[in-house]
């Protein structure tokens, strides 16, 4: 079971600068996680992943459960030992995945499932009371995106299959509601995901005996602050180990949603923001208080030429870098900008070749897990908001 | 300019090992020259091309010229150093490919052309006289398979971009004839390679007043002992530094056709016989007296799952290793045995995740680059026969 601590709360925030102790490592946090989506972080070996300095890597219940089947992951050791990670490791609930590749398969969703990636987009696909068809207090019913074949998640479900895959930390099984869904719906949603909540930690006890894995309960209720503090009140109140932030925001109430979540919830357990990784978010939700944060964005965008820089984002692949032979970043560290300039990589991207992706990758993922580090080091010496500003103001150009 | 020193003659045979001397290194001989189509391995990053000591690194003139383009390369440095290799480097005349993937656009082999890659096959598609429309003594005339527009390759065109590109070591511009060409057809070309290997000859002299490349004659001839013969005469006779052996050949007769060419060539000069990485021809090929060896086919067959063991091949994605936790080779020293399991590379394949690819490409490349390591030292200390013997009774059960 994992150990949090707090080393630095800054003054005037919520910012907290602590650190996580599991069986496999330690987590200084805040801390940016690795998506290894099918116990791969595309285009990375594992070898790479080390070289980034990953802290912790997340991969998703929902694809390991349909590909390999998590039976195979539990006999090659769990999810970090299959792919030789071997440090911290977390699984979602695949919850988010049933609902937005599974259960939606047919319409436009599945388009996004072909690139076997989670988008946070696909919430605007439910259909607009929220309500999917297959959804019942039981579980959810959901098609495979592979193949179309008929799957039951129920909260109990999904904690077989994260015992299986092993992780450090898991997730209690939740209803992802669609932010278009309707204040009724989601006040009625809420009490599903409070039902589910028990039932996770009911047998998420009866499997992990040998107590190896910490549970976080995870927080909905889309954009109602009544709804929000309810369920912070609920939830929060169970004995999780900490407690993921769900669901979709806007990029102007990310930090007041979250504000509203994380003054109520216990201040000494972690707190994972599901599915964020635009720098403007993380420092606005580091600043209400959140510790954790995954997103396939850095390696997603990476892969389609869309890179990080200080100074912005730039697509690769536009015509003046084929004869740009500077690096992306002159006072970059990664191993793609110690070793390759622009015009190399736009001729990778613009010749589809597999190296692209990998260069853009690791740039990416350098990028914003150094720029997670650096978020903690600045509430470590109470420059956060001075850090902060000054990232916003190049990045953005505001 | 190249200095080329054997070593070591075995007796009985005419396998040697040697050194070429190149101003970006000392390449120990008989070797593998890993190829990387458009200044990148595919799927492997330059770490990873050094993790594997690959020695030189071969890149396709045809597919530079069209993208980047030479100049950007040039601009870069010359291809080693735009893809920041660099130890010795080769680039071939661009003519195999502007036969196969470009004169013959439209057909077929332009479906091969969209995996950008080139493969022997191709030969076959030529026209059943080997006489494609748009060669003259001039040159030849191509559409690209990006795009489909028409170039026109002439030596003198080649040796510049050769030039531009940079490489250690280049190659005169050849006719390639298909291996179904007539006798007469091929005759005639012979002569047509003769004069552009003369020109070729000629127009690097002009270029290359620093003498900093060197530059391989090419001889052809079919399967035609004749036409080998005399090609390897006149084109042998004139001042090369090195010479390569092009053409396609059945399994049976590639050591009797090299043998054929060989003993002809001059002793002094290293010999490159193209677009061979079979083991068996590449055991008969040294014992017939060759010294340089390139292929696509460890990286291509990795990228499909099939995988070189010690034992014959394998296919990955084969049911049965989706549970099999050992590794490829349980003996095998490479990135790929030393860290992951068939079950997980299994996995990767049938997810169609990149690294897939990767690791598969970089136990075959291990796997070849050894072989012809221990080929050498199975020269150096006499044990070339029973090393043949033992590892082809092994590799093909035969």
């Amino acid at each position: 079971m994992l150990k949090f601590s707090i080393e630095k709360k800054l003054e005037g925030t919520m910012a907290r600068a602590g650190s996580i102790e599991t069986k496999n490592g330690v987590i200084k946090t805040p801390v940016f996680v690795v998506v290894g989506t099918k116990a791969t972080v595309k285009a990375l070996t594992v070898e790479q992943i080390k070289s980034l300095e990953s802290q912790v890597v997340l991969a998703n219940t929902y694809h390991l459960y349909l590909q390999p089947g998590e039976k195979i992951v539990k006999d090659g050791g769990g999810f970090g030992p299959f792919m030789n990670w071997h440090g911290p490791t977390m699984t979602d609930s695949g919850g988010f995945q049933a609902f937005s590749l599974g259960a939606a398969f047919g319409n436009n969703v599945s388009k996004v499932a072909k690139s076997t990636e989670i988008e946070t987009d696909n919430i605007s696909q439910f259909d607009k009371d929220g309500q999917l068809a297959k959804v019942t207090d039981e579980g959810v019913e959901f098609k495979s995106h592979l193949d179309g074949k008929l799957h039951f998640f129920t909260p109990e479900k999904s904690m077989e299959i994260q015992y299986d895959l092993g992780a450090d930390m898991i997730f209690a099984f939740d209803e992802c509601t669609s932010p278009t869904a309707s204040y009724e719906y989601q006040k009625k949603s809420l009490d599903r995901t409070l039902l589910w909540a028990k039932r996770s930690l009911n047998r998420h006890e009866e499997l992990d005996t040998k107590k190896e894995q910490s549970i976080f309960g995870v927080i909905q209720g889309g954009r109602h602050q009544d709804l929000r503090e309810e369920a912070a009140r609920t939830i929060g109140g169970l004995d999780f180990d900490g407690f993921g932030i769900g669901g979709s925001f806007t990029k102007d109430d990310i930090g007041t949603a979250v504000a509203w979540v994380n003054k109520i919830l216990p201040e000494d357990k972690p707190r994972h923001l599901l599915g964020i990784g635009e720098p403007l978010d993380l420092f606005n939700a580091v600043e209400a208080g959140c510790d954790l944060f995954d997103c396939v964005a850095p390696t997603r965008m990476a892969r389609h030429g869309t890179i990080h820089t200080k100074d912005g984002r730039i697509n690769i692949r536009n015509q003046k870098f084929t004869t740009d032979f500077g690096k992306i970043e002159s006072d970059c560290t990664c191993y793609t900008c110690s070793n390759h300039t622009r015009a190399y990589i736009a001729h990778l991207f613009r010749a589809d070749e597999m190296l692209a992706s990998t260069l853009a990758s690791i740039h990416n993922l350098h990028f914003i897990l150094r720029l997670v580090e650096n978020i903690r080091a600045s509430i470590l010496d109470e420059t956060f908001m001075e850090y902060k500003n000054s990232f916003i103001k190049k990045y953005y150009k505001s």
